[in-house]
């Protein structure tokens, strides 16, 4: 049975390509608001989960024993544009834990998002480090929680480190989830990254918003986090890109962030709600559309954010000469 | 009704994505040897209809009279990756029909395939042209038969321009089509593109291979350009990219061609066979994978080609240290 269609490229007054995937959004009591295809299936969220792997970082006292600002904390939860001002937050985190970046495990790569970033980077002579990968916030997230604990920070990436399973401890506290090696694999900054069912990380995202059934310990973490990242959205994607724009956008009141191969998650913790999605086949371009599109029917017509968010669940294809010839546009699914 | 899937993508042991589309393969006498989806359903080859789109540069005999090489016929066929011995090769057949990289109408665009190539390029300070446009052999194609035709080339992206008429022309002979204005959309590189039911796009490449049911002069012009093209792999696409890379493998005995959003077509003239497919949501990746497989079906087991064609039907994912993490892969569809 496949998933609905959720967006779709046209081009010349014909639809071009098709993507399918599923949503399910959640509100302040667990309940499912709407849903669409099979969200009981376990996805992997990405870095979606980010929010949630940060939490030990707080949880642990680390962020408060080692200074960390509103700025850092957001980078802790980001996927980030590898910018200059990206590079050097993450490694200012890892000064203060007393480390540099020969301390962080994720691999080097050029700036990901837009070939403009990339060109300025090559032409300045740089080349790319390990800061520069786009998880190095959440890396160095990691290893100052590491050190406040006095663990060990050279197997900080071993599914079995004590911080590892302080993450899954909490991602199955918030999630309701029983996280074990079948639902472990290895992210694109080779840190652990887990599967869990759609709805299951929706309502812990709604959890996260509201601090409803969370710990007042964990509650307060959560909302620290999630206040950092919609405070600084800059610090959480970058120019141009759906996060940071979107956040932006709607001034402090929602929370939006990516995981690759398609996945959203959104909340907005006034109106006591979550979402989740995953484009069946991976694309980006079809979430960034549907997640706008679902927030917009989540907060349901009328709502003083809906022109914030309306201008996200269409965006245009252009040729190389700069003309429009199609779009990509959000399908509500059946 | 969805079309079934053909290519999925694994990490951790778990399928992660997965990607739908429609395959046919077609035999020397037209027949359909297998199908899977809707191949009915008119698609836009894009890119793939490349080699349709330059039958005029050789049926009105402007390729000899301005002594195009194999090797600019191979790029007026081609989705280049914009290095130097491509932009060198556009801006040389341009310079045989006495014009120059201003009479260009594509945008320019930085290197799409490699942030290997972009990065050498922005590092020597270079900009890019209209040159660099991965469809400027297409474009320098167009206004070679322009020229020595004695026609405007100032209109030559228009529509109704002659030439666009004689390209029109071609594939409703070729393909069984009668295109209309209904079934015209603008491609990235601002031509006219078309689009036509994928057993009929099929069909038409099957009719190329054979030379079967055209006329000589055609049968000529289609042969000479797939030959081209399979001589001159690296002017067709560039290295690591699957059209170089598997028609290189398989010594000259397979054409294939990409387009954007998905498309592969592919013919084994030895065979008599041709092959289309469409990956519903535009993936590059999910069509690469299964172009080899479907490649591999059409010529049955113990073909002396299966071994070229295997590897590309299933390639790693790796994490930024190079470690392989999944795999994105064929799945034969049911």
């Amino acid at each position: 049975m496949a998933n609905p269609v959720i967006a779709e490229v046209t081009r010349g007054g014909r639809v071009e390509s098709v993507h399918r995937g599923r949503v399910v959004a959640i509100d302040a009591d667990g309940a499912v608001l709407f849903h669409s295809g099979d969200v009981e299936e376990p996805v992997y969220p990405r870095s979606a989960l980010k929010l949630m792997q940060a939490l030990p970082l707080i949880e642990s006292g680390a962020a408060d024993a080692l200074g960390l600002s509103d700025r850092e904390l957001a980078l802790a939860c980001a996927s980030h544009s590898s910018l200059p001002i990206h590079v050097q937050t993450a490694l200012a985190m890892l000064g203060k834990a007393g480390l540099d970046e020969t301390d962080l495990q994720c691999g080097p790569h050029w700036p990901l998002n837009r070939r403009e970033e990339l060109v300025a980077m090559a032409r300045a002579g740089d080349e790319p480090t390990r800061a520069h990968n786009n998880c190095s916030g959440k890396h160095a997230g990691f290893l100052c929680a590491c050190v406040h604990q006095d663990l060990e920070t050279a197997d900080y990436l071993d599914p079995d480190a004590d911080i590892q399973r302080q993450v899954r401890s909490a991602i199955d506290a918030v999630a309701g989830t029983t996280l074990g090696p079948d639902t472990c694999g290895r992210d694109g900054c080779s840190a652990p990254t887990y599967a869990l069912p759609l709805d299951a990380f929706a309502r812990g995202f709604a959890r996260l918003a509201t601090g409803q059934g969370l710990e007042p310990q964990r509650a307060d973490a959560a909302i620290r986090l999630m206040r950092a990242a919609m405070a600084e959205p800059e610090m959480v994607a970058g120019p141009h890109r759906l996060c940071t724009e979107l956040m932006s956008a709607c001034g402090g009141r929602v929370y939006v962030k990516t995981g690759a191969e398609g996945v959203y998650v959104a909340t907005v913790p006034e109106a006591g709600l979550a979402l989740a999605l995953k484009c069946d086949d991976g694309a980006t371009r079809a979430a960034e559309v549907a997640v706008a599109a679902a927030l917009m029917r989540a907060l349901a017509a009328g709502h003083d954010l809906a022109p914030a968010l309306a201008p996200f669940a269409r965006a245009p294809v252009r040729d190389w000469n700069g003309v429009e010839v199609g779009a990509v546009r959000a399908v509500e699914p059946a």
